[in-house]
């Protein structure tokens, strides 16, 4: 066997160790009793430990640095740049460090659940800063090993490439402009008579129901997937087993609806990979910036347009025995376009949305960086709401102790959100342009020509170009700002 | 660290991947879609095999080879030598053997599914094959280092201490027993009137409140584990984080019930397993006998006497909202204590069963033998119902097809659950003497003095002792035939 075809047996077996841990983590937010989180820490930490010492042993290295690579094709040699750059995060990294990362990254999880529950932030306190000491001893390490920053350095485990001296522009931009565009918004609105609300209850199981038939439409493949329920909705499983959940209010099913949506865009970049390459690492896709631009292309490019509601309208008359004004398309359609600054990051519109990135990309910042401590967090975060979107916090709940994402280690990730509400808008522009059938296919529930085009131009890359050459290429330009605002100016006319 | 600890921390490791795989595995007969079929065949083909890399190691035979016994209390001593019990199993068969055998046997479960469904042996029969060739191999690898022949060798991986030579006698009186036993209770059946029949339908969802309900009395911790549902009904799952599953029919509860109080019989074994030990060898049950006695006890033992029924018939009534004279205590302990061969070895009673083992092992000692082909399983296995049960099968659907065992590679398992069976009635009779309050407690649900008894006899006792020695403490006696016998004769009333 040469060089290069142990270490595809080598990526191969750490993939699976990476599904067995996507399908634990995923049964861990599900279905998992309580006293079993401390045994379930010690599988992951396990697996993660084990999957370490594979890609860090001296064979992998000698195996990496002993590849002919005038003899590999392009895939093979994107596939050997990708090997190369998942070794040069793990090797910096000891062993016991990501073991350790590990288990006080479960922990916190399970105690984060209860805290968010009790609005109790002194419970997680503990936990946090012992997740956010060690991420910072990981940011030091890799940083000093790759030439990053520390914040860099964990932001480049997310989205390869990204750094902060491309953000900051481009949330300079966003900053300076979405508080006009939010006031603008608002003013319209309130100048227009207010939508008609929907009167619940909407059961659970119509709820199931419908997300079922639209994960249908868009062309989710169930004999490789499913679709649960989790407090905190997220894209997770395996390679061949996506696995998306949501969670329901009876009160408002378009919460739960828009979510499935959401990740069913992730979920439709995850099975479109490429098949033949699906267990090596140019198989994957190419980073969260690009995979939250599959789910917001979905959710708010799509599936907000006035288009997808003429499709919708009778769906959910019929699911839940309804009628009249309320439900006509152009109704559901204001009502799941309104501006309104809130507490809730997740139930948040696209454009106050930016405001509680920028908020949690300033505060991990100076967390990581050692200007924050966890335990001015409640005060920083209240300060940055109040600031950004003129609220004042009445509980940590509704606070600092919403996202699941600093408990469960993902330092560097929150960035890639609006970096995807970016790039969405930017592809979504060009498909329109090279598919005229994509608007017209929405009000008849045919995602057909989206789904190709994105699978044409994002998912069956995988990880052979960067995320700059993706866009590059599928839309002739680098990630800018320009198409989301346009996109935000047009949807809620604001333009002034 | 000295080569005990040193060892501690090696098997806890192993733990957790065990526990790992025992999580994948619950998922993959209860959740998972078809389509990851392949991929988590992959995932559980390499946590089994790196769980081999490591229990061969040489630092593992090293430190097993250094540790200085003086030094060790008795439940170390006890644990030590689990650890070099599961140390020769392994280390006789070689780590590429291990992953063909897991690849091997996902796959045939996987097929299994679709074969049984369509009643097509054909389709099982390339996938069985390779299993049972694989089973051969490991069977006559181990057999060599172990100094057994094959069955035992395999035999010994679930049952530890378990020969053929101690099974074939035991066999032997049932054989020779049983037919008249059960002759002379349908004869006793005949004469009297048949109890009524219960009408249907139950809903799923009250069956399973009903589960629920009993589970809960007989003292499972939810906190650390679930019920679920699964074609072929088990209790799995991973260390504390138990799960069992049961099948619903809507016809008739009583399938579901039994099942539920079956799967909690092992579960509360598990539960009850010392805790200090938890994630080391000796911490586990002690075999497969043994396991199935604590589930039949609760099923069979506990759950069929004519005072559990005084507990169970109100809670039936007013979970379905019937009423009336099938809805008795006496009614209703009939309808579950009927003799009656039929082809399901999992719906068969407590007499008839027996032949359903006798038969399975007979036909897996011969194809691990050598001396039947998979081809030729069908034919043997329905002159096995005739011969033994009087009975001609229409379909391997209801003959050969219906188990998943053999798909699953499980070879040599088989005789441990008449073997509990045996064990079962032997303790039920000790736990009955020395503690008055069982039966009486069993009329008011009342589970506490049985699972009391059992805590401290078996549950709390791991693998501490070798199953001839637990039944010995706890019974006076090694394991026989005469109480279980006994207990048949005393329970159908078929004494001459």
């Amino acid at each position: 066997m040469n060089a290069y075809s142990s270490l595809e047996r080598r990526f191969a077996r750490l993939d699976a160790l990476s599904d067995a841990a996507g399908i634990l983590g995923w049964d861990c937010q599900t279905l998992m009793p309580d006293g079993a989180a401390d045994g379930r820490a010690d599988q992951l930490a396990t697996l993660h430990g084990l999957a370490h010492e594979i890609l860090t042993a001296s064979e992998t290295a000698d195996a990496l640095a002993a590849v002919e690579e005038g003899a590999l094709d392009p895939w093979q040699r994107a596939n050997l740049q990708e090997m190369r750059r998942v070794h040069a995060h793990a090797s910096a990294v000891p062993g016991d460090l990501v073991e350790a990362s590990s288990r006080a990254i479960s922990k916190a999880e399970m105690v984060w659940r209860e805290a968010r529950a009790q609005t109790d932030f002194a419970m997680l306190l503990p936990y946090l800063a012992e997740v956010l000491r060690l991420q910072r001893e990981i940011g030091t390490i890799k940083g000093a090993a790759l030439g990053l920053q520390p914040y860099d350095a964990l932001l480049d485990a997310y989205d390869p490439g990204m750094r902060r001296a491309t953000i900051d522009p481009l949330f300079s931009e966003l900053r300076a402009r979405l508080p006009g565009l939010v006031a603008r918004a608002r003013e319209r609105q309130a100048r227009e008579p207010a939508p008609l609300p929907l009167d619940g209850p909407f059961p659970v199981e119509g709820q199931r129901r419908l997300g079922l038939a639209l994960m249908g439409a868009l062309g989710f493949d169930f004999t490789r997937g499913r679709l649960d329920i989790s407090l905190h909705p997220f894209c997770g499983g395996a390679t061949d087993d996506v696995r998306i959940t949501t969670r329901y209010d009876e009160a408002d099913f378009g919460r739960a609806l828009m979510g499935v949506l959401h990740e069913t865009g992730h979920a439709l970049y995850e099975q479109g990979c490429p098949g033949a390459w699906r267990h090596q690492p140019v198989g994957k896709a190419r980073g969260m910036s690009l995979h939250e631009s599959q789910s917001l292309i979905v959710e708010m490019q799509a599936c907000r347009s006035p288009e997808f509601f003429e499709f919708l309208a009778p769906l959910v008359r019929e699911e839940f025995g309804r009628d009249g004004a309320p439900w006509t398309p152009e109704n559901l359609h204001r009502l799941h376009t309104r501006v309104e600054p809130g507490f809730i990051r997740v139930d948040a519109d696209e454009a106050t949305y930016p405001a509680h990135i920028l908020l949690r990309y300033d505060l991990e910042s100076a967390m990581i960086a050692g200007d924050l401590a966890v335990a001015d967090l409640p005060g920083a975060f209240n300060d940055g709401m109040a600031d950004l979107l003129g609220l004042t916090v009445p509980n940590d709940r509704v606070g600092c102790l919403q996202d699941i994402h600093w408990p469960s280690g993902a330092w560097g990730y929150f960035p890639t959100y609006t970096l995807g509400a970016m790039a969405a808008a930017q592809l979504f522009d060009s498909a329109k342009q090279a598919e005229p059938g994509i608007l017209p296919g929405l009000a008849r529930g045919d995602f057909g020509p989206l789904r190709g085009w994105l699978r044409a131009q994002v998912h069956e890359k995988g990880s052979l170009l960067g995320t700059d050459a993706v866009l590059e290429q599928a839309t002739g330009a680098s990630l800018g700002t320009e198409a989301f605002l346009a996109h935000l100016d047009t949807r809620y006319g604001a333009t002034a």
